[in-house]
């Protein structure tokens, strides 16, 4: 291991959440966090890649005019920066320096430029560090310390995996790094933040908090208290809370509408809601049925009660009745089967939606990943709604969620009940997900290879599944396609592995 | 202009309609091909680009084991083309070529390979010819046949400036150039087929038909009569009836049913689909509320018998009654103003989706694109469906579509009212579609302007169009991005032109 070189050298981490296509909002914000920067005594602040479009803009950057408008925007930065350099990322255009008076800017091979600051050598870079490339140079890398400015979309077990190459390539060049995340949701994914500063020796001197936005100082060479470190389970709960309150701040909604089941689905989506926007700004509906079994009404009831938020009963049994007497009488049709199911679950959803449309609620809709994947939920049914936190969490996650809810809150916030009792759409009599679905921990098991492991269907029968489970797996993932093409946006947790490292 | 150069070579143009991802199933249809061409004399089959895959497998071709299937599956080609040269394109290795006992095939820098076949020089490319790349090499290409291999998604008005690239290559280079299209609907595109052959002077020697599978055989340097050209409308017609067969059959759908309200777009999208699966398969709705003027009830029923369709009227008054009645008694809510108008809308959508799992039949949705980039229409209410014809067809074109129905059939199977009548939602008395939206030939240019031509906000209005009302274009357009991120899949017409081109 190297020895610390003392670099006195004072650098801002801007963790910055910005709006995708706010450019003109998100702009106001970095020199807000420039002048908050030289306040606290920085040479240098560095904000992440995308700072001024914001991560989701993808479109937009493509759009005529965009990139004539964030360098003029980024000249307002240059102009709010003087005493103090500033670094961020830009999709279209690289890495933007404004050097100050104190630096100065030289072109590089594997950097975008180098920043020559108070005698030390700044290289920038835009977007994970390449192992292989940075590897070539190792120890004659040529400069003292990497500025990295990512937007890295959060994704379950991530985080270990970028610091265990933050720190090679700290060793191995025998350099210091500074790495910038975004923070917040946006356009689809979320960010964790927790920017850090490792030092040549790969050791972590400075870590910013997960899932908060702002500036941090740190002076280069120091060792400051890390923050507590989360677990894996907390980490997840955070993130969808962020996702979800950013989704509704960035797109204008004050208020929440979830339908509540009284099943861990629609209970664990309504306390992130609760705890995302404030559980005065949530409103929960039960929508019984004859179905309906009064433990589930109950534990509607009791959920709301112990989220403190809006709870209001609207049966929908004499509309369904409706719909089938209309159905019978006018088309000869008896509904029945899968249709009769699909039907009471729609009518559930139009209710929502003509809350949503008279209010201005946003409809939170309640549905995980297990469930999307194979499709066993409805089209225009509880598949609807303006986002859906939990779209991308496996269903043996959604337990581990509301564990964690009741164990945070100490006493059961989530009504035991919730948790224990056997799952069921409640849209026949007696009805079981197990009639239908593997149990839940083999299904995730299974989807997990086949998904996200990209594993074959013989692989995974060969790593001890039966085959008829795995087979009938895949075709239910297949015909459901068409399902999750209309389904409402979410935010990536597990997805997003592959795509993020 | 060079003089044309006599090579006895017959070539097969395998214009072929896979299906996305049933690479066992194109093979089969590749090897009956290769068949059909042996006997007919071929001494070389030409194949689309993406043969085996289909052109929307490529989510399919990132996944383990699909590239080893698709060689496995070729080596099955090679096996049945004793006698004959074949060449198919794939998106994962290039150009395959089986040689046959008479070619042999070289290595080349512009091309991926070229085949040497009784004396002449073809050489294979995958994609578009770059007019840039080839013009470097302009009489000196060293080959004497271009086989030019594409998976191109139509769109209106691309065929001409496709004609006018391969005169010019053929006519710069002097050679002759055989392009291969695949043709039918799939992933959400359309292909037009229409391959064709020029000599070196630049002339059209050959051309296969539009939207139509089959194996044509041609003698390079001889010239056939050329199929009668189509109007653009009638090509656009042709495109919107193969991807709705094409849709519903890969699909494994037989029937069809559509909400009639008497509107000129479900008229529209009726008449698409019987022509493209046969009345006997299409079921029309009619779903009137007391809003419904009886014009338009009429004009649906009309509709109906025209096209020869099973038609049913199912009013929808008591079941929105039984809603409003709920709503008012159980939330204490009034639902009115676009609260009431989408509700009705929903349970259009519901008694659709009830007939769709009850009896297997697709729900067809009937928005056009004008609609839907400002977001007038109804999330889960009139987007609902599995496929949307013509969601990519500005209003100003359904017009011209219907006249051509018209036209073709010599009375109007679209009765004449609804051609003429003023466009309304009929979700509020006395409803106009004005009242939201500028007139349709006004609200298309300014889409056409801010979206396909992407200029800026200001150019539009500098190009003399109202900033009140181009700016309130742009504002619905932003504000319905979350619906249309929910729409039902269709066929891009207009909006692939610059993907394509």
């Amino acid at each position: 291991m190297g020895d610390v070189i003392f670099m006195p050298l004072t650098v801002a981490i801007g963790q910055l959440n910005p709006a995708a296509g706010d450019l003109a909002g998100n702009v106001r914000k970095i020199c807000s966090f420039v002048a908050t920067a030289r306040e606290g005594g920085a040479d240098l602040i560095i904000f992440p890649d995308r700072a001024i479009t914001g991560y989701g803009g993808v479109d937009l950057v493509n759009r005529q005019g965009v990139v004539e408008e964030e360098l003029l925007l980024f000249e307002e930065v240059r102009g709010a920066s003087e005493g103090i350099s500033v670094i961020l990322g830009s999709e279209r255009m690289g890495s933007l320096v404004s050097e100050g008076s104190e630096g100065d800017v030289q072109a590089h091979d594997l950097f975008d430029c180098i920043l020559n600051l108070k005698g030390v050598r700044v290289g920038v870079l835009r977007g994970e560090l390449s192992v292989d490339e940075v590897s070539r140079y190792g120890q004659g890398l040529g400069v003292d310390l990497i500025a990295n400015l990512v937007a890295r979309p959060f994704s379950v077990g991530g985080r270990g995996r970028v610091m265990d190459r933050l720190t090679w390539v700290a060793m191995e060049c025998g350099v210091g790094v500074v790495q910038v995340n975004m923070v917040g949701g946006d356009g689809g994914f979320v960010f964790d933040g927790g920017s850090s500063v490792i030092d040549p020796g790969g050791v972590v001197e400075f870590a910013a908090p997960q899932f908060v936005e702002g500036v941090f100082i740190h002076t280069i060479g120091s060792k400051t208290e890390l923050p507590p470190s989360l677990s894996e389970i907390e980490v997840v709960y955070d993130a969808l809370l962020i996702a979800t309150r950013d989704y509704l701040q960035k797109n204008g909604f004050k208020r929440a509408v979830v339908g509540l089941s009284g099943g861990i689905d629609s209970s664990l989506t309504a306390t992130i809601c609760a705890d995302a926007i404030g559980p005065g700004n949530v409103t929960g509906v039960s929508m019984p049925s004859e179905i309906t079994s009064s433990e589930s009404r109950e534990d509607a009831l009791l959920l709301a009660e112990n989220l403190g938020i809006e709870f209001r009963e609207i049966p929908i049994t004499t509309i369904f009745n409706e719909y089938l007497r209309t159905l019978r009488e006018e088309f000869g049709m008896r509904v029945g089967g899968v249709a009769e199911e699909n039907l009471q679950s729609r009518i559930r959803a139009n209710i929502l939606m003509a809350i949503s449309n008279r209010f201005g609620h946003l409809v939170v809709a309640t549905g995980n990943r297990s469930e999307s994947l194979v499709g066993y939920c409805t089209l225009y049914g509880d598949m609807a709604g303006g986002f859906a936190p939990i779209s991308d969490v496996p269903k043996t996650m959604v337990y581990r969620l509301a564990e964690l809810v009741n164990e945070t809150a100490g006493f059961e916030r989530i009504p035991g009940r919730v948790i224990l009792k056997e799952p069921s759409a409640e849209l026949r009599v007696g009805q079981r997900d197990t009639e239908a679905l593997p149990p839940y921990h083999v299904l995730d098991e299974i989807l997990k290879a086949l998904i996200d492991e990209k594993k074959s269907v013989e692989e995974v029968i060969d790593s001890g599944y039966e085959s008829e489970i795995v087979l009938d797996v895949i075709r239910r993932v297949r015909e459901s396609e068409f399902k999750r093409r209309q389904a409402p946006p979410g935010v990536k947790i597990v997805s997003s592995i592959k795509e993020a490292l």
